[in-house]
């Protein structure tokens, strides 16, 4: 699923909300991602998470940064639905694309979470324009310091994403760019 | 259903979470209730009401106040089912009765928020040992102000409770006191 | 200087603001006072303390609860002087009277400090209409618990205040009262 | 005074805290500097900017941000002298460089104050590498933008800092530049 080692597992999402189109992290790569994993019955997220994220969207939002959310159920799995997070979604009035972490049945814990290997929510995540994780958060994260550590990060130059070889004998316009 | 129109309204409960019986206002006549009406995907409600009933709760456990939680859904029906209730109460630890707001189908509004003719959630009313309504409350209360109006409910001297007539020719011992 | 080891210490006072005439616990007898110690430069008291004074004066401003402030410097004396003082009030906008707690040089703590044998500031005490202390407070105190504190106090019944006994062959109408 | 009308205005300090040398943003050229005006007796500067600041010292300790406090007096002069903020600074434990503002008879208003153009208090400025002001704030300030904002400096790369010109016929070594 994900060859890099060093860079952040791959989302595994089986339903998304306030989005078109899926989101992977490899289509999001040169730019600066906010990962946070919520359930909506999970008091601290609910308390601090999902205002703290309001005030992310809020303040970046005329950067790059994107935001993504990840409802990552691993208990009370029956009053946690799909439809019980959409009028969650609607209520709190969240703007950013939410995935449903997929629930594979080989474990009460979905499948994002169990690669990330997150200890519980909420949790968050700070991924470089490299792909790279820059940091791990659980629990309770403070405002400023979350400030800081998001515009340093944006700071940071656009790598030089690697562009897949032209295959051989083909002319098509893959991906956007034409190769002789 | 309410014969004295000075009294609060009888509440109509479908089903009954950290309690064994069925509470009624009726039955209560004579201690001061804190009524709270509430649903679990209200923002106002976990963010600021919840955390006041749990103080509550704790500064006045040794007083006779009783206080009971409802859960008046009025919107998004099919994602505040009593199993999304029930997992909600056991996150947030929520200790006193709560019950689940009568839907009769008559309305989106459940019947004892109709009776009470509440605008919206949170709301809460704080009943008299008379069994009148003392304070009507709708979204962010002061705490020192709740603290002062449960803690001047509780200094009223409790009523004389109007016992029934005994039943002529009936000698049963009818609500624990033997007639004549 | 206070005959009854239940009473509440009288108040040692060397400068009253916001009050025409000196204020005494023994003229107060009758009514509930609400007695808070700060020094202008005490962390606590700053940001906790006078905030919850101001929320009292407010929320109980048609009770006849008695909200008195006294300055105790015990540190810093050069530093909190009553020119400062008076700033803080204004600053503060401070509505309640506030006196300067007497210091008599016998000790860096003032004379009404040591005889409530206060831990340091912020302290607070709560006096029955009786005159006896119902509650010592030091640091930080809940707003809940606060409000209904002071609401059981007023909730009391004025106790019987001791009339002194008319002077024998005296008709005079001391204290409003006409002896025979 | 300052000869670029683009760089922010000098610091006029007529008494320096925490620190064993007079400090001038001149000297602090490549460095990004948080300064912060406040008075002790202003409440939101108490309540708000200081703890702010405080935030500010711990999060960013490890970074080259020089933090540096101004006390600007423009009323309540007798209240707040030298020896009053002395003691502030003991009781809030503030730890980095504070100047008293230079007070010069000419205006109720202090020098560096008015060369500013401060509004009041509190204010806070964030000066860059370059030593041009980045951002003017008045008044309370969000946790999260202030930590984007300084971390969005810090990233900014360090400017050549033009060196004087040798006088010529002089070989002193003025500045710890020694010129041919």
């Amino acid at each position: 699923m994900f060859k890099d080692p060093k860079l952040a597992p791959e989302l595994a999402v089986s339903q998304w909300f306030n989005t078109d189109k899926p989101l992977t992290l490899e289509g999001l790569r040169g730019r600066v991602v906010y990962l946070h994993a919520f359930q909506l019955l999970c008091p601290g997220c609910v308390a601090h998470a999902i205002p703290q994220v309001q005030k992310i969207e809020k303040i970046f939002r005329r950067s790059d940064l994107q935001i993504i959310g990840l409802h990552t159920v691993f208990e009370h799995h029956a009053a946690m639905t799909p439809v019980t997070l959409e009028a969650f979604i609607h209520e709190y009035r969240l703007q950013s694309p939410i995935g449903v972490d997929l629930a594979d049945g080989k474990s009460p814990l979905p499948v994002t979470m169990r690669r990330y290997e997150m200890q519980g929510t909420p949790s968050s995540f700070l991924i470089g324009r490299d792909g790279t994780i820059i940091h791990r958060g659980f629990g309770i994260e403070d405002d400023m310091v979350v400030g800081a550590r998001i515009a340093s990060a944006l700071a940071m130059p656009i790598p030089e994403v690697e562009k897949p070889a032209a295959p051989t004998g083909d002319a098509s316009c893959a991906d956007g760019v034409c190769p002789v």
